[in-house]
């Protein structure tokens, strides 16, 4: 008997096209339903993509940044919010990495990719409301949390309080998210992101050990560890391309299938209508221009994630600049496409059966993260002054 | 015993208002619901302003449009759906008026004001699914019919439908909603302007007498009837600056109240923050354009209607063309500021509480009643070759 | 012998037509050449509209400043530099008319309206450099100035210079261009606005008597006093106006006699050339929403202007933000239109004989004058905060 | 005796910012001036760059096309007049190499590389008035032609006329430009590109030999003969590009030396002010997106070239989205940055002796040679009907 030829394993890019293809068939009723997506976070943990980031030394698929976030982009296309939580999931990963030593994160890797779990966000540096108090040999985080995206349903999570004893100083810690006195109020019901679980918490004396603690190098402490900041913008950036890419075919699909010629057009059909054409043309240039720049800020990425502790803050701050720029061409353009797709379907695609305008609803919500015109004055100071971006949360 | 001085009746404008301040109460959680608006449309029966373009002969309160559209501004500001249907109850009344002989519309404004009925619309020249079968003494209609906005919980429809028998010649007819046969389907739900009813409804052999059939001097037959798609479009742009007006000010109260101020910012408060009173400059720019040419547009059409039968060509293509213009600057700049003014207001001003995506979703979905495109290429002839827009149900 | 019957004197307006037409015929060699317009200085100074703006008791027109600056925006059409010129003189009268005593103004009223005066204008609060002495009975005004608009080819000035010994307190006067010790310096070379002269001046040693002192009640001393500025800034925006107007017109007459539709073009004349149509309707929304909102605020001032004294600082405010409304809407849409003209004029359009750039590098000159970004931040405070504009030499 | 050590050959690039920066010293003068820039010419043929294109095998430098490209953005960036040539006679050289057999261009490429020849453009698909008489052994050119950029001071010429005998069909040349008949009539004085003599030339009775014609494969006959006016479009992209770089430049060293900031300011100094650094990110981002689809559409026509005979229509097709994206992109936001600097220079930068207004002149003629709105109606055929431009002399 011989054995039957095995198919390859799929590549990451295929199962994740084969999980949006599934997530796509129900996006429109989840953004309706908000709460949590229990399915599609299954699924995410069944298809191994939760370990794509870590290195195979640590059981992972031990993929580059430029493709885990190409999976982001991917998941944006038909479901934002899944993206958001996927990208988090990775981005909280890396922030361990980062900011903690080889004897803390190594673990949490293993185990992140042998027990498929997921991470979830409680880090908010512009929320102080949580505070830590230092108990000798451990400490207790007390306080509220805002925006905590992807907390619920999730293993581990990232929080940060403020030490007031050392002059606000921002602790942060790697904490099981069933940890006692952690309370996630499911409260998220916002007009966009809508699945991405991102509503409150509170610690109520809540035990963080030393050894959760992400110390050494700590947060922004090295060109290095601030790729942090860069590697959630860029998450973003991604969500922002995808989620313009996805408005950009869904249009299509409708002006193609189902939207009528105006009866005082030259053109006998709309797919020929010169003010048609003249949108969709636009469409593609500012399409095209995103990608760019948002692959070209990846690649960058992964050549800073390479260099490790040897990267110098110059070759952070071109990164930081790249990132920007194609953050704010995303944000703009998508959100142009988002709101004029709407002129190349006509008016009965506003039935709310399409819910199409989520596409604006989530990129209109998540472009809001931090000001664009602070990322534009930040940009504004390097095309100007030759100045680079000083690492912060947000730059 | 002395009588207690009374005080003056209220104006239209005054009672709108009154109306506005309860709309206002329960925008949001209408906005989510959806579906008829019944308590509403109760409260503007028993406040008589659907008399309001009645003329006083026959028992209306005899606004000009200048006045009636100004109504649909403010009631725009916080409720575009009432507005809509308040606006297109009295176009359909424009309509008898313009389209039928004296004996015809006389008792029908007499009972409208007298009863207070809302009248609703099933007029659609683009859905020629209603075919007319005559049947010597009377007319039956049969077909469905889409975009019936206000149809439910009315009085009286405006119905069309195409007579095949005469090259698919547009009969139009006032009748009673309750009129057996016809069944509105209550199936709207779109995205924006959601408690319009603007659903389906199905004729099956609807009678119609010859007495109902607007036929003397018939749609679109002189240049005072063709105010009809005028005032159409004037209401609709009335509407786009209301909800332009009450997005605004919306986002103002937020900003006031519930910003932060950005870290990065170097003023101290976000009323001072240089990005911010930016964009509030340009807010101000875009509406007080629009401010300008609507007002200019409704002093045009209270002229043009008084001119009545004596209207000439050129006067009704002029009003047009400022009709055309103050159209697309209002949609254009409105819905710039309805999408941008989460910028000045921030990421938490996406709750779903506020639903202050609202605005941009009834802008979005009302400015798509026919495309911008071709009333700039309908402006560019005229600013280019002179010609005056040719009379259409749309222009 | 009967008298032959008078034809009626010309409008005001119909004497600047007159004279537009003419000035039209030279105007692209005049930009070519620069310099100082003295044949259409003096024919302005023939027609008596240098005594426009004065009122009929001191021997001028009367007319209001509507009037005024509709014949500043007529001028702009074909020659913006005229206009400027033209406008500026009649904003020097309006400084003596509000910075100084009935019995300064007067006579310089009387005497510019008998004598054909043209003022210049050499008041420049931003430029320190001219200082005033003190020296008893009179003063010296030495140093340099620049943007000296309208000065060369002028019989009176209106001159500032800076009193350090009051803390830099800035001293205005009006005085004979061709007092002892003024140098002119002809050398006003840019890329638009060529022929008004707005090059520097040289003051040695000027002396200034005190009648010639513009103190009592002083520059922006009152709200009356404080319309000065807003002369100005509404001057300006009815040059923009006119100049968009003028861009608007030659184009369109270009398109109409020479422009080749495109090869793919759906049509096969340029007029109706589907994309040229749209740009046309474009342009046309642009300018007729600048056209209302420079129409308004001009009645504003006619309103504050006859209010006099009693102007109120908010009447004052309300007036400032209504110009500078008008202003960046004249500013950005006519920049717009200034530049894309050529996108339906065609290649051929570029041919220096016809200098269709100038209205752009016109425009881009004057827009200059004080930055957008302020205008725009005041607006937001405005509209924002219910701030009215601090009064300024440019608020 | 030993041999000095040489130092290595400069490169092409190198070369090329050699060249630049001594056009650079006299770029604004000859500006003014117009006419042929002669001594410019000549350093060119001097420097080896007309050989730039040419296969070493016959001579030549051996560039890939990006290269080539690459340094006519380069010369665009201090002047566009010169790079349009160089760019342009690359381009003619590329015309015989896809429109000819071997034995002619190689010949051409051989003389051109060892006498460096500088070719010259009289080929106008759209300029139907030079029309060809066939007399046997030869032809006969005579008829007019416009935009014949790059003629006058040439070697060759690349000449087009109609043969009226085969309906029009076109017929292109390669003959020496002091070939008996051919009057350059050295007419160009246009407001931009004002040293590319891109006037007119007369053709009477032009001898042609069978030879000099290019008539195999010919024009437009093959997916890679199709290339050619893809090399114009990306030759044209790469002049926006460099204008604008240049424009950006230029503005970027007067507001650090010369600007100062708004006495409204926030900031102490210009470099500071949020509204200056907001237009500075904005021209950062807009560059940004230029630059990656001008270097992606450059690397896809190295591809191309490459490719040979063996190109396929489809990724010929590619190749002109992506050029045609590059143009759109570049030719747009080109326009806003030349145009918006002086909001960042100030009033003063207006100053004639910069020609500040030059980059806007020159990106403002360059971006009218073919429509842009056409551009995006192919491209808006790609986006939304996924047909690939079909080829001609503009795409």
């Amino acid at each position: 008997m011989t054995a039957k030829p095995q198919s390859p394993l799929p590549s990451p890019l295929q199962t994740a096209r084969r999980l949006a293809a599934e997530f796509a068939l129900t996006a429109v009723e989840r953004d309706e339903r908000g709460g949590t997506p229990k399915a599609e976070r299954d699924a995410l943990r069944n298809s191994g993509l939760l370990a794509l980031s870590i290195p195979t030394r640590y059981g992972g698929l031990g993929a580059p940044w430029s493709e885990t976030l190409q999976i982001v982009r991917e998941f944006a296309r038909v479901d934002s919010s899944i993206a958001h939580v996927f990208g988090f999931h990775h981005l909280m990963l890396a922030t361990v990495r980062l900011f903690s030593r080889p004897e803390q994160w190594q673990p949490w890797f293993e185990q992140t990719a042998r027990q498929n779990w997921f991470w979830g966000n409680a880090l908010n540096p512009l929320d102080t409301r949580t505070v830590v108090k230092d108990l000798g040999g451990w400490r207790e985080f007390s306080g509220k949390k805002s925006f905590c995206s992807g907390a619920s349903d999730s293993q581990m999570l990232i929080a940060s309080a403020v030490d007031e004893s050392q002059g606000g100083k921002l602790l942060i810690a790697a904490i099981p998210s069933a940890r006692s006195g952690i309370t996630l109020h499911n409260d998220w019901n916002n007009i966009g992101q809508r699945q991405t679980d991102s509503g409150s918490a509170t610690f109520e004396r809540v035990r963080v050990e030393e050894s959760e603690l992400l110390l050494d190098p700590g947060p922004l402490s090295t060109p290095f560890a601030c790729l942090r900041p860069l590697i959630a913008q860029l998450t973003f950036t991604h969500m922002f391309l995808g989620i313009a890419e996805g408005a950009f075919e869904e249009a299509r699909q409708y002006t193609l299938n189902e939207t009528r010629v105006w009866h005082r057009s030259p053109a006998r059909d709309v797919r020929e209508d010169p003010y048609v054409l003249g949108h969709y043309g636009e469409f593609w240039v500012e399409l095209e221009g995103i990608r760019l720049l948002v692959e070209r800020a990846a690649a960058l990425l992964d050549d800073a994630w390479a260099k490790g502790p040897d990267l110098s803050p110059e070759q952070r701050g071109h990164l930081a600049t790249a990132i920007a720029t194609a953050k704010v061409a995303a944000s703009r353009q998508g959100l142009d496409i988002c709101s004029r797709l709407f002129e190349v379907t006509g008016a009965r695609a506003t039935h709310a059966s399409l819910r199409l305008d989520r596409h604006w609803r989530n990129l209109r919500t998540q472009t809001l993260h931090d000001p664009l015109d602070y990322k534009l004055h930040e940009l504004g100071d390097w095309a100007l002054n030759r100045a680079l971006p000083v690492p912060t949360f947000y730059s």
